[in-house]
Protein backbone atom coordinates (compact mmCIF):
# COMPACT_ATOMS: atom_id res chain seq x y z
CA UNK A 1 0.00 0.00 0.00
CA UNK A 2 1.05 3.62 -0.31
CA UNK A 3 3.09 5.11 2.51
CA UNK A 4 0.80 6.68 5.11
CA UNK A 5 1.33 9.49 7.58
CA UNK A 6 0.00 7.97 10.77
CA UNK A 7 -0.47 9.69 14.14
CA UNK A 8 -0.56 7.44 17.19
CA UNK A 9 -2.36 9.27 20.00
CA UNK A 10 -1.21 7.80 23.30
CA UNK A 11 1.78 6.47 21.42
CA UNK A 12 3.94 6.04 24.51
CA UNK A 13 1.61 3.44 26.07
CA UNK A 14 2.13 -0.28 25.43
CA UNK A 15 -0.48 -0.75 22.68
CA UNK A 16 0.26 2.55 20.91
CA UNK A 17 4.02 2.16 21.06
CA UNK A 18 3.87 -1.42 19.78
CA UNK A 19 1.56 -0.65 16.86
CA UNK A 20 3.70 2.39 16.01
CA UNK A 21 6.72 0.10 15.89
CA UNK A 22 5.00 -2.27 13.47
CA UNK A 23 3.77 0.58 11.28
CA UNK A 24 7.33 1.95 11.18
CA UNK A 25 8.68 -1.47 10.20
CA UNK A 26 6.14 -1.51 7.35
CA UNK A 27 7.53 1.79 6.05
CA UNK A 28 4.82 4.19 7.13
CA UNK A 29 5.67 7.65 8.48
CA UNK A 30 4.67 7.60 12.14
CA UNK A 31 4.07 10.56 14.43
CA UNK A 32 4.00 9.44 18.07
CA UNK A 33 1.66 11.62 20.12
CA UNK A 34 1.74 12.15 23.87
CA UNK A 35 0.56 14.79 26.31
CA UNK A 36 4.22 15.71 26.75
CA UNK A 37 6.22 16.12 23.53
CA UNK A 38 9.48 14.99 25.16
CA UNK A 39 8.01 11.64 26.13
CA UNK A 40 6.74 11.16 22.57
CA UNK A 41 10.19 12.00 21.22
CA UNK A 42 11.85 9.44 23.49
CA UNK A 43 9.53 6.70 22.22
CA UNK A 44 10.08 7.84 18.63
CA UNK A 45 13.86 7.65 19.14
CA UNK A 46 13.56 4.20 20.65
CA UNK A 47 11.67 2.96 17.59
CA UNK A 48 14.02 4.77 15.22
CA UNK A 49 16.98 3.00 16.83
CA UNK A 50 15.32 -0.39 16.30
CA UNK A 51 14.23 0.40 12.73
CA UNK A 52 17.07 2.51 11.30
CA UNK A 53 15.53 3.44 7.97
CA UNK A 54 12.14 4.30 9.46
CA UNK A 55 10.56 7.70 9.78
CA UNK A 56 9.25 8.25 13.31
CA UNK A 57 8.94 11.52 15.21
CA UNK A 58 7.39 12.56 18.53
CA UNK A 59 4.94 15.44 19.03
CA UNK A 60 2.15 16.47 21.37
CA UNK A 61 -1.10 14.62 20.73
CA UNK A 62 -2.57 17.73 19.12
CA UNK A 63 0.39 18.31 16.83
CA UNK A 64 0.42 14.64 15.85
CA UNK A 65 -3.28 14.59 14.99
CA UNK A 66 -3.06 17.87 13.08
CA UNK A 67 -0.12 16.56 11.05
CA UNK A 68 -1.59 13.25 9.80
CA UNK A 69 -4.57 12.13 7.69
CA UNK A 70 -4.80 8.84 9.62
CA UNK A 71 -5.01 8.99 13.42
CA UNK A 72 -4.88 5.97 15.74
CA UNK A 73 -6.43 6.46 19.17
CA UNK A 74 -4.48 4.26 21.60
CA UNK A 75 -5.31 5.92 24.89
CA UNK A 76 -6.72 4.29 28.04
CA UNK A 77 -10.51 4.52 28.22
CA UNK A 78 -10.16 6.69 31.32
CA UNK A 79 -9.69 10.13 29.80
CA UNK A 80 -10.68 8.95 26.32
CA UNK A 81 -13.58 11.40 26.00
CA UNK A 82 -11.38 14.33 27.07
CA UNK A 83 -8.64 13.43 24.60
CA UNK A 84 -11.07 13.08 21.68
CA UNK A 85 -12.82 16.34 22.60
CA UNK A 86 -9.49 18.17 22.69
CA UNK A 87 -8.59 16.81 19.24
CA UNK A 88 -11.97 17.19 17.57
CA UNK A 89 -11.10 20.14 15.35
CA UNK A 90 -8.10 18.37 13.82
CA UNK A 91 -9.98 15.08 13.25
CA UNK A 92 -12.48 16.45 10.73
CA UNK A 93 -12.21 14.60 7.42
CA UNK A 94 -9.72 12.10 8.78
CA UNK A 95 -9.62 8.36 9.24
CA UNK A 96 -9.63 7.80 13.00
CA UNK A 97 -8.79 4.27 14.16
CA UNK A 98 -9.83 3.29 17.68
CA UNK A 99 -8.23 0.33 19.46
CA UNK A 100 -9.49 1.55 22.85
CA UNK A 101 -10.80 -1.15 25.22
CA UNK A 102 -13.20 0.00 27.96
CA UNK A 103 -12.43 -2.79 30.45
CA UNK A 104 -11.63 -3.19 34.08
CA UNK A 105 -9.64 -6.15 35.36
CA UNK A 106 -9.63 -7.56 38.88
CA UNK A 107 -8.61 -10.90 40.36
CA UNK A 108 -11.77 -12.59 39.03
CA UNK A 109 -10.92 -11.54 35.48
CA UNK A 110 -11.95 -8.86 33.03
CA UNK A 111 -15.20 -6.93 33.10
CA UNK A 112 -16.66 -4.68 30.42
CA UNK A 113 -17.05 -1.04 31.45
CA UNK A 114 -20.42 0.41 30.51
CA UNK A 115 -20.02 3.05 27.81
CA UNK A 116 -22.95 5.42 27.25
CA UNK A 117 -22.43 5.40 23.46
CA UNK A 118 -22.15 1.61 23.32
CA UNK A 119 -18.42 1.52 22.65
CA UNK A 120 -15.35 3.72 22.86
CA UNK A 121 -15.28 3.90 19.06
CA UNK A 122 -18.87 5.14 18.89
CA UNK A 123 -18.06 7.63 21.63
CA UNK A 124 -15.20 8.93 19.49
CA UNK A 125 -17.53 9.18 16.50
CA UNK A 126 -20.03 11.16 18.57
CA UNK A 127 -17.38 13.50 19.98
CA UNK A 128 -15.54 14.05 16.69
CA UNK A 129 -18.19 14.70 14.03
CA UNK A 130 -16.73 14.65 10.54
CA UNK A 131 -14.19 11.97 11.37
CA UNK A 132 -14.49 8.48 9.83
CA UNK A 133 -14.06 6.33 12.93
CA UNK A 134 -12.99 2.73 12.43
CA UNK A 135 -12.59 0.19 15.25
CA UNK A 136 -9.60 -2.16 14.83
CA UNK A 137 -6.40 -3.56 16.38
CA UNK A 138 -7.96 -4.46 19.76
CA UNK A 139 -6.78 -8.04 20.00
CA UNK A 140 -3.07 -8.04 19.18
CA UNK A 141 -0.91 -8.45 22.27
CA UNK A 142 1.23 -5.36 22.84
CA UNK A 143 4.07 -7.54 24.11
CA UNK A 144 4.00 -9.68 20.97
CA UNK A 145 3.81 -6.62 18.73
CA UNK A 146 6.81 -5.05 20.42
CA UNK A 147 9.05 -8.10 20.08
CA UNK A 148 10.72 -9.02 16.82
CA UNK A 149 10.74 -12.74 17.32
CA UNK A 150 7.05 -13.30 17.80
CA UNK A 151 4.94 -14.05 14.78
CA UNK A 152 1.50 -12.57 14.52
CA UNK A 153 0.89 -14.33 11.25
CA UNK A 154 -1.84 -16.60 12.65
CA UNK A 155 -3.90 -13.70 14.03
CA UNK A 156 -6.64 -11.59 12.55
CA UNK A 157 -7.46 -7.92 12.92
CA UNK A 158 -11.23 -7.41 13.06
CA UNK A 159 -12.42 -4.10 11.62
CA UNK A 160 -15.76 -2.33 12.17
CA UNK A 161 -16.87 0.93 10.63
CA UNK A 162 -19.43 2.75 8.54
CA UNK A 163 -17.21 4.34 5.87
CA UNK A 164 -16.26 1.73 3.24
CA UNK A 165 -13.26 3.76 2.07
CA UNK A 166 -11.86 4.26 5.55
CA UNK A 167 -12.56 0.65 6.45
CA UNK A 168 -10.72 -0.63 3.39
CA UNK A 169 -7.72 1.53 4.25
CA UNK A 170 -7.59 0.12 7.80
CA UNK A 171 -8.06 -3.44 6.54
CA UNK A 172 -5.11 -2.91 4.25
CA UNK A 173 -3.08 -1.32 7.05
CA UNK A 174 -3.60 -4.49 9.11
CA UNK A 175 -1.48 -6.35 6.56
CA UNK A 176 1.47 -4.33 7.79
CA UNK A 177 1.14 -6.09 11.13
CA UNK A 178 -0.20 -9.60 10.49
CA UNK A 179 0.63 -10.15 6.85
CA UNK A 180 -2.98 -10.41 5.76
CA UNK A 181 -5.76 -7.85 5.43
CA UNK A 182 -8.03 -7.12 8.34
CA UNK A 183 -11.43 -8.81 8.42
CA UNK A 184 -14.53 -6.70 7.80
CA UNK A 185 -16.65 -7.39 10.89
CA UNK A 186 -19.52 -5.04 10.08
CA UNK A 187 -20.76 -1.56 10.95
CA UNK A 188 -19.43 0.64 13.75
CA UNK A 189 -22.32 -0.39 15.99
CA UNK A 190 -20.52 -3.75 16.42
CA UNK A 191 -17.38 -2.07 17.82
CA UNK A 192 -18.44 -2.81 21.39
CA UNK A 193 -18.25 -6.53 20.63
CA UNK A 194 -14.63 -6.18 19.53
CA UNK A 195 -13.79 -4.06 22.56
CA UNK A 196 -15.35 -6.41 25.08
CA UNK A 197 -13.85 -9.47 23.38
CA UNK A 198 -10.48 -8.19 24.57
CA UNK A 199 -11.73 -9.12 28.04
CA UNK A 200 -12.21 -12.72 26.91
CA UNK A 201 -8.61 -12.77 25.68
CA UNK A 202 -7.41 -11.30 28.99
CA UNK A 203 -9.22 -14.10 30.83
CA UNK A 204 -7.72 -16.71 28.52
CA UNK A 205 -4.24 -15.22 29.02
CA UNK A 206 -4.64 -15.45 32.79
CA UNK A 207 -6.08 -18.98 32.75
CA UNK A 208 -3.59 -20.46 30.28
CA UNK A 209 -0.60 -18.22 31.04
CA UNK A 210 -0.22 -17.18 27.42
CA UNK A 211 -0.69 -14.22 25.10
CA UNK A 212 -3.69 -15.22 23.07
CA UNK A 213 -5.11 -13.81 19.89
CA UNK A 214 -8.01 -14.44 17.59
CA UNK A 215 -8.25 -16.00 14.15
CA UNK A 216 -11.31 -16.23 11.94
CA UNK A 217 -11.73 -19.68 10.42
CA UNK A 218 -13.36 -20.11 7.02
CA UNK A 219 -11.83 -17.21 5.06
CA UNK A 220 -9.70 -19.28 2.72
CA UNK A 221 -9.29 -16.77 -0.06
CA UNK A 222 -7.47 -13.98 1.70
CA UNK A 223 -3.96 -13.36 0.49
CA UNK A 224 -1.26 -13.97 3.05
CA UNK A 225 2.00 -12.11 2.71
CA UNK A 226 4.84 -11.86 5.15
CA UNK A 227 4.31 -9.18 7.83
CA UNK A 228 5.53 -5.83 6.63
CA UNK A 229 5.29 -6.85 2.97
CA UNK B 1 -15.23 -38.90 28.60
CA UNK B 2 -18.02 -40.88 30.20
CA UNK B 3 -21.26 -41.21 28.28
CA UNK B 4 -23.62 -38.37 29.15
CA UNK B 5 -27.40 -38.13 29.13
CA UNK B 6 -27.94 -34.85 27.33
CA UNK B 7 -31.23 -33.02 26.80
CA UNK B 8 -31.35 -30.57 23.91
CA UNK B 9 -34.15 -28.06 24.55
CA UNK B 10 -35.25 -26.64 21.23
CA UNK B 11 -33.62 -29.67 19.63
CA UNK B 12 -35.58 -29.41 16.39
CA UNK B 13 -34.11 -26.01 15.48
CA UNK B 14 -30.95 -25.75 13.36
CA UNK B 15 -28.41 -25.21 16.18
CA UNK B 16 -30.01 -27.71 18.58
CA UNK B 17 -30.49 -30.40 15.97
CA UNK B 18 -26.93 -30.05 14.69
CA UNK B 19 -25.31 -30.16 18.12
CA UNK B 20 -27.54 -33.14 19.03
CA UNK B 21 -26.25 -34.90 15.93
CA UNK B 22 -22.63 -34.31 16.92
CA UNK B 23 -23.25 -35.43 20.51
CA UNK B 24 -24.90 -38.61 19.18
CA UNK B 25 -21.91 -39.26 16.90
CA UNK B 26 -19.68 -38.95 19.96
CA UNK B 27 -21.67 -41.67 21.72
CA UNK B 28 -23.70 -39.61 24.18
CA UNK B 29 -27.33 -40.46 24.92
CA UNK B 30 -29.35 -37.55 23.53
CA UNK B 31 -32.91 -36.57 24.36
CA UNK B 32 -34.28 -34.12 21.80
CA UNK B 33 -36.77 -31.73 23.38
CA UNK B 34 -39.48 -29.79 21.60
CA UNK B 35 -42.78 -28.17 22.53
CA UNK B 36 -44.45 -30.99 20.58
CA UNK B 37 -43.17 -34.51 21.33
CA UNK B 38 -43.91 -35.75 17.81
CA UNK B 39 -41.65 -33.14 16.26
CA UNK B 40 -38.87 -34.10 18.67
CA UNK B 41 -39.32 -37.75 17.77
CA UNK B 42 -39.04 -37.00 14.05
CA UNK B 43 -35.72 -35.20 14.58
CA UNK B 44 -34.51 -38.03 16.83
CA UNK B 45 -35.37 -40.58 14.14
CA UNK B 46 -33.58 -38.51 11.52
CA UNK B 47 -30.41 -38.50 13.62
CA UNK B 48 -30.79 -42.17 14.49
CA UNK B 49 -30.96 -43.02 10.78
CA UNK B 50 -27.72 -41.12 10.15
CA UNK B 51 -25.93 -42.56 13.20
CA UNK B 52 -27.22 -46.14 13.44
CA UNK B 53 -25.62 -47.15 16.72
CA UNK B 54 -26.55 -43.92 18.50
CA UNK B 55 -29.08 -43.47 21.25
CA UNK B 56 -31.42 -40.58 20.46
CA UNK B 57 -35.04 -40.13 21.51
CA UNK B 58 -37.58 -37.32 21.25
CA UNK B 59 -39.65 -35.93 24.15
CA UNK B 60 -41.36 -32.72 25.19
CA UNK B 61 -38.94 -30.07 26.48
CA UNK B 62 -40.09 -30.73 30.05
CA UNK B 63 -39.66 -34.49 29.79
CA UNK B 64 -36.26 -34.08 28.18
CA UNK B 65 -35.01 -31.72 30.90
CA UNK B 66 -36.40 -33.91 33.68
CA UNK B 67 -34.69 -36.96 32.23
CA UNK B 68 -31.11 -35.66 31.89
CA UNK B 69 -28.39 -34.26 34.21
CA UNK B 70 -27.01 -32.07 31.41
CA UNK B 71 -29.41 -29.75 29.58
CA UNK B 72 -28.54 -27.68 26.51
CA UNK B 73 -30.73 -24.64 25.88
CA UNK B 74 -30.86 -24.14 22.10
CA UNK B 75 -34.01 -22.04 21.79
CA UNK B 76 -34.42 -18.69 20.02
CA UNK B 77 -34.00 -15.74 22.37
CA UNK B 78 -37.64 -14.81 21.76
CA UNK B 79 -39.44 -17.00 24.24
CA UNK B 80 -36.23 -17.94 26.07
CA UNK B 81 -37.37 -16.56 29.42
CA UNK B 82 -40.69 -18.43 29.19
CA UNK B 83 -38.99 -21.72 28.32
CA UNK B 84 -36.49 -21.46 31.18
CA UNK B 85 -39.23 -20.48 33.63
CA UNK B 86 -41.32 -23.48 32.61
CA UNK B 87 -38.32 -25.79 33.15
CA UNK B 88 -36.98 -24.25 36.34
CA UNK B 89 -38.05 -27.05 38.70
CA UNK B 90 -36.31 -29.74 36.68
CA UNK B 91 -33.09 -27.72 36.22
CA UNK B 92 -32.12 -27.62 39.90
CA UNK B 93 -28.74 -29.24 40.48
CA UNK B 94 -28.10 -29.68 36.76
CA UNK B 95 -25.53 -28.45 34.30
CA UNK B 96 -27.39 -26.10 31.95
CA UNK B 97 -25.54 -25.12 28.78
CA UNK B 98 -26.74 -22.01 26.95
CA UNK B 99 -25.84 -21.40 23.29
CA UNK B 100 -28.62 -18.81 22.94
CA UNK B 101 -27.76 -15.70 20.91
CA UNK B 102 -29.87 -12.58 21.54
CA UNK B 103 -29.40 -10.98 18.14
CA UNK B 104 -31.46 -9.39 15.44
CA UNK B 105 -30.33 -9.36 11.84
CA UNK B 106 -31.41 -6.96 9.12
CA UNK B 107 -29.95 -5.98 5.77
CA UNK B 108 -27.24 -3.86 7.43
CA UNK B 109 -26.03 -6.85 9.42
CA UNK B 110 -26.39 -8.19 12.94
CA UNK B 111 -27.33 -6.18 16.00
CA UNK B 112 -27.14 -7.21 19.65
CA UNK B 113 -30.50 -7.31 21.42
CA UNK B 114 -30.41 -5.66 24.84
CA UNK B 115 -30.88 -8.26 27.57
CA UNK B 116 -31.81 -7.00 31.04
CA UNK B 117 -29.58 -9.58 32.77
CA UNK B 118 -26.63 -8.81 30.49
CA UNK B 119 -26.84 -12.06 28.51
CA UNK B 120 -29.22 -14.91 27.78
CA UNK B 121 -27.04 -17.20 29.88
CA UNK B 122 -27.23 -14.87 32.90
CA UNK B 123 -30.98 -14.61 32.36
CA UNK B 124 -31.20 -18.41 32.51
CA UNK B 125 -29.13 -18.41 35.71
CA UNK B 126 -31.45 -15.83 37.26
CA UNK B 127 -34.61 -17.69 36.22
CA UNK B 128 -33.36 -21.16 37.20
CA UNK B 129 -31.74 -20.84 40.62
CA UNK B 130 -29.83 -23.96 41.60
CA UNK B 131 -28.74 -24.71 38.04
CA UNK B 132 -25.08 -24.40 37.04
CA UNK B 133 -25.39 -22.35 33.86
CA UNK B 134 -22.51 -22.47 31.39
CA UNK B 135 -22.36 -20.45 28.16
CA UNK B 136 -20.85 -22.33 25.21
CA UNK B 137 -21.32 -23.51 21.60
CA UNK B 138 -22.40 -20.11 20.22
CA UNK B 139 -20.01 -19.91 17.29
CA UNK B 140 -20.19 -23.22 15.45
CA UNK B 141 -22.15 -23.00 12.21
CA UNK B 142 -25.28 -25.17 12.38
CA UNK B 143 -24.90 -26.01 8.71
CA UNK B 144 -21.33 -27.19 9.21
CA UNK B 145 -22.27 -29.17 12.31
CA UNK B 146 -25.06 -30.94 10.45
CA UNK B 147 -22.92 -32.02 7.51
CA UNK B 148 -20.52 -34.93 7.71
CA UNK B 149 -17.95 -33.64 5.31
CA UNK B 150 -17.15 -30.37 6.99
CA UNK B 151 -14.35 -30.29 9.46
CA UNK B 152 -14.71 -28.18 12.57
CA UNK B 153 -11.23 -29.13 13.71
CA UNK B 154 -9.85 -25.60 13.31
CA UNK B 155 -12.53 -24.02 15.48
CA UNK B 156 -12.73 -23.33 19.19
CA UNK B 157 -15.64 -23.50 21.60
CA UNK B 158 -15.43 -20.67 24.13
CA UNK B 159 -16.88 -21.50 27.54
CA UNK B 160 -17.95 -19.08 30.30
CA UNK B 161 -19.31 -20.04 33.71
CA UNK B 162 -18.96 -19.76 37.44
CA UNK B 163 -18.96 -23.45 38.45
CA UNK B 164 -15.51 -24.98 37.77
CA UNK B 165 -16.92 -28.53 37.75
CA UNK B 166 -19.69 -27.73 35.30
CA UNK B 167 -17.34 -25.67 33.16
CA UNK B 168 -14.83 -28.51 32.95
CA UNK B 169 -17.56 -30.91 31.88
CA UNK B 170 -18.67 -28.57 29.08
CA UNK B 171 -15.08 -27.94 27.99
CA UNK B 172 -14.63 -31.71 27.73
CA UNK B 173 -17.94 -32.06 25.89
CA UNK B 174 -16.65 -29.60 23.27
CA UNK B 175 -14.06 -32.20 22.28
CA UNK B 176 -16.91 -34.31 20.98
CA UNK B 177 -17.53 -31.64 18.36
CA UNK B 178 -14.19 -30.01 17.51
CA UNK B 179 -11.69 -32.62 18.66
CA UNK B 180 -10.17 -30.41 21.31
CA UNK B 181 -11.42 -29.17 24.65
CA UNK B 182 -13.34 -25.92 24.91
CA UNK B 183 -11.47 -22.80 25.95
CA UNK B 184 -12.14 -21.36 29.40
CA UNK B 185 -13.12 -17.76 28.62
CA UNK B 186 -13.88 -16.67 32.18
CA UNK B 187 -16.87 -16.16 34.48
CA UNK B 188 -20.51 -16.19 33.41
CA UNK B 189 -20.57 -12.38 33.40
CA UNK B 190 -18.59 -12.59 30.10
CA UNK B 191 -21.31 -14.67 28.41
CA UNK B 192 -22.73 -11.58 26.69
CA UNK B 193 -19.44 -11.14 24.86
CA UNK B 194 -19.70 -14.66 23.41
CA UNK B 195 -23.34 -14.13 22.47
CA UNK B 196 -22.78 -10.82 20.73
CA UNK B 197 -19.68 -12.13 18.98
CA UNK B 198 -22.00 -14.39 17.00
CA UNK B 199 -23.19 -11.17 15.35
CA UNK B 200 -19.64 -10.46 14.18
CA UNK B 201 -19.50 -13.93 12.61
CA UNK B 202 -22.88 -13.34 10.93
CA UNK B 203 -21.52 -10.11 9.45
CA UNK B 204 -18.38 -11.88 8.26
CA UNK B 205 -20.47 -14.67 6.70
CA UNK B 206 -22.51 -12.13 4.81
CA UNK B 207 -19.52 -10.08 3.67
CA UNK B 208 -17.32 -13.01 2.61
CA UNK B 209 -20.08 -15.49 1.65
CA UNK B 210 -18.74 -18.15 4.00
CA UNK B 211 -19.51 -19.93 7.26
CA UNK B 212 -16.94 -18.52 9.59
CA UNK B 213 -15.81 -19.67 12.99
CA UNK B 214 -13.38 -18.59 15.65
CA UNK B 215 -10.03 -19.97 16.75
CA UNK B 216 -7.95 -18.82 19.69
CA UNK B 217 -4.28 -18.42 18.78
CA UNK B 218 -1.57 -19.03 21.36
CA UNK B 219 -2.88 -22.13 23.15
CA UNK B 220 -0.28 -24.57 21.92
CA UNK B 221 -0.54 -27.17 24.65
CA UNK B 222 -4.10 -28.35 24.22
CA UNK B 223 -4.51 -31.91 23.06
CA UNK B 224 -6.14 -32.31 19.69
CA UNK B 225 -7.92 -35.53 18.91
CA UNK B 226 -10.16 -36.36 16.00
CA UNK B 227 -13.75 -35.12 16.40
CA UNK B 228 -15.83 -37.65 18.22
CA UNK B 229 -12.79 -39.31 19.78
Amino acid sequence: MERLRLAVIGGTGPQGRSLAYRFAVAGHHVVIGSRVAERASRTAEEIQLRVPRSSVVGRTNNEAAADCPVVLLAVPYEGHADVVTSLRDCLVGKVVISCVNPLSVDKTGARAVRVPHGSAAEEAAALAPGADVIAAFHHLSAAKLWRDDESLAQEDVLVCGDSPTAKNLVMELASAVTGRPGVDAGPLRMAGVLESFTGVLININKRYKTRSGIAIVGLADRSRQGPGA
